[in-house]
């Protein structure tokens, strides 16, 4: 199964740099949570009803490798997509881009939990709207 | 009525700085909450316990003038105490410094609410650990 | 003399919060950033090409009050205007809203500064960019 | 070769949180951070003398596995180590526990960079300094 790639673009602040003068390495985790999030409301999963319903995914692993540096009021692009559904689990795959030149390229393991913080189903509805 | 003065120290890291080359005034905030709560655990004041009984401090208010700049790696020292203490609000008077040196003074006011986030009396016996 | 008034949006992700359910008081800091950013921008005021001529935008002071708070996956509106130009500051009015209610008003002093971090009078193109 | 452990403690504040209850993933990393800047600090190599001299450690990968969730309050210690350190790279490996509980589990690689952002052989007394 193909899932789709979705993209959003950001701008660099003041706030996400450090004294080297480029981004700080724990604020792309920021991004690519923004890039997460908004792939799942374009597949209409609303993350506020699920926390409702007490599930959460919480992230499980996460591996990155940082290729370039991003300055401050560089226009980045993160995108974000889906290489697994398991049972419990989501393998996505995200690469942030600036000018065409990869700054980042990350994957990320989330896991559906309970109220227990064990993991837990993903709810099928849920799955079913990733897998349309 | 005399409110003693509580101080902690903290050094700085790169997560603190931003490309301007000294800390990021958004930051300082995040020190000045430490010194209010290492104040309130002194006093034997157990934030945690209180919002289990669906009560919390939020900020109100809070004005900071800005006065010399900090670099990676230095050390500072911030240091709280009370102003006042009214019937659902404090109001906290907090001073950073480095080498002597004052670094921002800030006056910030907490609002004591309930669960619907709105004002609620402190309760007496967060009162009383405050004024010993 | 009136100056114009300039918005963004955002919208509010897991990061910006914090466990007491709502955003944290120290990131609308940034997103006041944001906001003063943009309308530098807006008049034509390149901030990277004032700092690589060695003058920077200080924050000399803030004054923010608390109105009602944001949570995960609100979307806010930052709104800045400037209330009065001096010599070497720029007094910035700021107000954040949620469909229509007001969350926080703020009012920031920023100085402009040399490499040594000393006051030093704002570049006349820029205060003429400001004022058209 | 043997590398010694060195660990720091920390507790855990409202800014570390998000509204899930728990630390925000992407702040973990800068506890990271602060872990191997006091690493290094304990072999005697001052980062910003190295700076000075433009050499940078930047971070070339992270691998992160987060184990168990930490909350408002919490202690956590940050331990970290030195698997191999190559002619400009170095492999950390950094442990975060709670009362003994593995917390999450890092791989760091940082490479020693010029002012050109390229990689560059670690000096060699920065590197004695680290195998003492």
């Amino acid at each position: 199964m193909q899932f789709e790639t979705h993209c959003i673009n950001k701008r660099i602040y003041y706030h996400d740099t450090d004294c080297g003068g480029v981004v700080y390495y724990a604020n792309y985790l920021k991004y690519l949570e923004e890039g997460r999030t908004e792939y799942f409301c374009n597949k209409g999963v609303d993350l506020r009803t699920l926390s409702n319903n007490n599930f959460w995914f919480v992230v499980k692993s996460i591996n990155v490798e940082y290729k370039s540096p991003v300055r401050y009021q560089d226009e980045i692009r993160i995108c974000t997509s889906i290489d697994k559904i398991g049972n419990a689990s989501i393998k996505f795959h995200q690469i942030i881009t600036k000018d065409d030149v990869i700054v980042l390229e990350a994957n990320v393991i989330l896991v559906c939990v309970g109220i227990d913080f064990k993991p837990s189903p993903i709810p099928t509805q849920i799955k079913s709207s990733l897998l349309k």
